[in-house]
């Protein structure tokens, strides 16, 4: 008698978690003793003690002699497996892996097997067997990396999964934050009143953003107040549940003006279209332009993850004015990712 | 008057082989003393001595010390030039030679100049040019490794050419059966009657498997008995006329009852639904499942090169059990493919 | 009041240029004092000492111990951002990065964020934030490079923009005809007669070219001439108001019986038609077969940049005859590029 698989499809990733439970609290590894603990799958499984130390690392392996620094990994495997494309990201981290002189392994959905219907949890236990050491999963499904994880029991760095945790990128936006605030010293260490009295605001998409809920899991964890702002249709008011100290201001000239960080998320055009909002009103109401941070927000550090539109969610001339961050937070990622990587492997600080 | 070229096409590689061919006897390299001998175009251009050294290699490299390692190829440069999408081979190439001090060029059908109309030869030609001195070739048309070894001289190994040979994979799988069947030690050579006594059952399709084909030219001459099972429409009766030591075993049961290896190919719906297979049917006859392998052949080592669907050719209860070598395989294709490479470049093991 | 950005649309790039002003004199960098000086963005940018110190450099890097050669700029970085697909000159600055000790990261059309809309601009910004201390650039927009350069202030080669240029062609060629001219010993710099008394018969899509374009800028200056060749649709009069020691000679024979030096471009096929000129006329008035090679240029030095449509331009038999230097050309061109990106990161030769 002939088995019949229960899931003869071919994906056996979640689905991609509706909008009802966006903001569902992030899921624990409870019962998962099998996920290798060097594992970021979520902002939410590092306590401040591990992202101090990570942040510790990250110093170190920045400030390090690049052929010092490239012994540590030497020839050591890390695999990136992208099942969506990504510049930054991807490029972020390969360069990470490859200043710790680790050999890397790129797997993008272009050119994977993946439109041979080969299932993630076997794409991972293939990677494993080619000797990977860690994976880092980039993949349009919420959850994907925690499938990744069990399967292979490898140490998986979580670069983005669907609308869900964008964990690398809440520790790049931390360090630039506290460097910013605290200066470069001080910024190696995170404590829960690091960013006392720090409101943070947020302003965009905020629905389908994992940046947003990874920043907004991790901030208010340093002391920090979050401040999330966009009209009902990309912010919805059960955002504010995600955790403590997150809160929502839909008028965005009063959320920007108690803030003194002010990160701006991108926008899509199609999805404007989508929800029938107006371009016109849209940029009216949310764009962040030069008046508008001069009159409210002189002195906020402005931030994006990117990519951005220029002339849309931010004006060119505020991308580039003194008061962004933009291009420091991706310097602070390659050395976040760096000692995300070396810690994923066991390399010493 | 203008020289008229016979060969206003693009492409300068023999048409992929008609099914009514595809168990031809293969070619041999004769006519060709251009072609380096360093090159694996065929599992059959291989004695056993040679296999011995390759797999005597395989352990020795990947015993060594990676530092040492990779001091072997340093900084030689190896084109990997896929013509068709694969992770698995594509990867376990790369990381082998990056292992072995190798810089590496993918060049793949997406970012290539195929597209742009350059012939392989041209390509192939291009490639020795730049230094590469090893080129590992994926491509859809049967032959096409040979037209590249003969236009450019350089070592060519032949990565998967269209439905006819795929060595590397052959030499990884006997490295599998040989370790299981003889232990680590004794799977460093390979003799006439190392696998005596050892049958391998291979279902699925056959017809269109370069896996299978490159396994059934090697298996017999280690004293193997390959049994290819199937329907008529994927394993024609011809399939047993590919050489010594092959037959054919329509009854799934009967064949892996008599098996000490059970390897399964990869089936592709679509060819099913084109060769009016219902799936139910065919997935009743020669599904592999936890029923029939333990009713059958409860001892047997189960493979898979990969891509697997799961809930189609092999239940995933399968694939995960005890018996399964499908991972084993994947490791010792990076053992293989660094002695592949290292002999391709002359490094002494 | 919203500031509404100007530039809504995506591409910060400059438009193609129209044929119009294809010939219209090379931009300076003039008034880009923020322009990083070790960039090459024209070939016009490079004095003649330049470029002499260009081919030594190419030269000793050649000769180098390859273990030596990658100190030079062990793990520096290196970003490849190809916005159009090319195997052979991607893969030559790649492998070229590679033998220096570079680590690269290579962004393609395919898999970046180009696609998300981000610009030129924010791509270029970022990658100098991710590290990279060189950018090298292919893009489909003439000007592109300059854009770059001027944004990121960090080095950018011109891997070719638009219809303008490529400057690193026609070092290679430079190099190429100077070798065979002079001998490799005097190859290592250019005078202003270097190339006195040589011909150079470029012939084909001299419009579209950015090969003959830059070849056309540097050639005279090395004292050779330069003679376009092709139909009008393909090379309008004004091409020869490029700079001096160009011309125009519509006869295919006598254009070639005063060379020493005859270069063919690709011809696309759909070009062709799109110009309702016949394909069999064409290949009669303009092909270099071994019949007119013989009778008009029987000791001249045959070249092509690659990709050649065998049958097309140029037929297999005189792409494949002693007299052909393309695959020299090739060659050439990872010394040359290793001379570049030294020279772009500032170590010394």
């Amino acid at each position: 008698m002939p088995v019949k698989s229960k899931r003869p499809v071919v994906a056996d990733a979640p689905a991609p978690v509706s909008n009802g439970v966006l903001f569902a609290p992030a899921r624990t590894a409870s019962g998962a003793g099998a996920i290798d603990p060097r594992s970021v799958l979520s902002i939410a499984d590092l306590s401040l003690d591990e992202i101090s130390a990570i942040l510790k690392m990250a110093t170190d392996l920045e400030q390090e002699d690049p052929l010092r620094r490239a012994e540590r990994l030497f020839k050591r495997r890390v695999a990136l497996l992208f099942y969506e494309s990504s510049t930054r990201t991807r490029t972020s981290f390969e360069l990470a892996a490859k200043s710790l002189g680790a050999d890397t392994a790129l797997i993008s959905s272009l050119s994977s097997s993946i439109e041979k219907g080969e299932s993630l949890k076997d794409t991972g236990i293939t990677l494993k067997a080619l000797g990977a050491e860690c994976i880092i999963l980039r993949h349009a499904s919420s959850g994907a990396p925690w499938l990744l994880a069990r399967e292979t029991q490898v140490p998986v760095l979580n670069a983005g999964d669907g609308m869900h945790e964008h964990p690398s990128q809440a520790l790049l936006d931390l360090r630039t934050i506290l460097t910013h605030r605290l200066g470069a010293k001080k910024a190696n260490a995170v404590k829960p009143d690091s960013l006392a009295g720090v409101t943070v605001a947020i302003t965009g998409d905020i629905l389908h953003s994992r940046v947003a809920r990874s920043n907004a899991l991790l901030l208010p964890r340093a002391g920090a107040t979050v401040v999330f702002c966009g009209p009902a249709q990309l912010l919805p008011d059960q955002a504010a549940l995600i955790g403590p100290g997150v809160r929502i201001e839909r008028d965005m000239d009063k959320a920007i003006s108690e803030a003194q960080v002010v990160m701006m998320l991108r926008i899509q055009k199609e999805r404007l279209a989508g929800l029938h909002l107006a371009l016109e009103d849209y940029t009216r109401r949310y764009q962040l332009h030069t008046d508008r941070l001069h009159a409210r927000a002189p002195e906020a550090l402005v931030m994006h993850p990117g990519p951005m539109i220029r002339g849309l969610e931010i004006t060119s001339e505020v991308a580039d004015c003194p008061q962004s961050a933009i291009a420091e937070q991706v310097r602070h990622g390659v050395a976040v990712r760096m000692a995300l990587i070396a810690r994923a492997l066991g390399g010493q600080a």
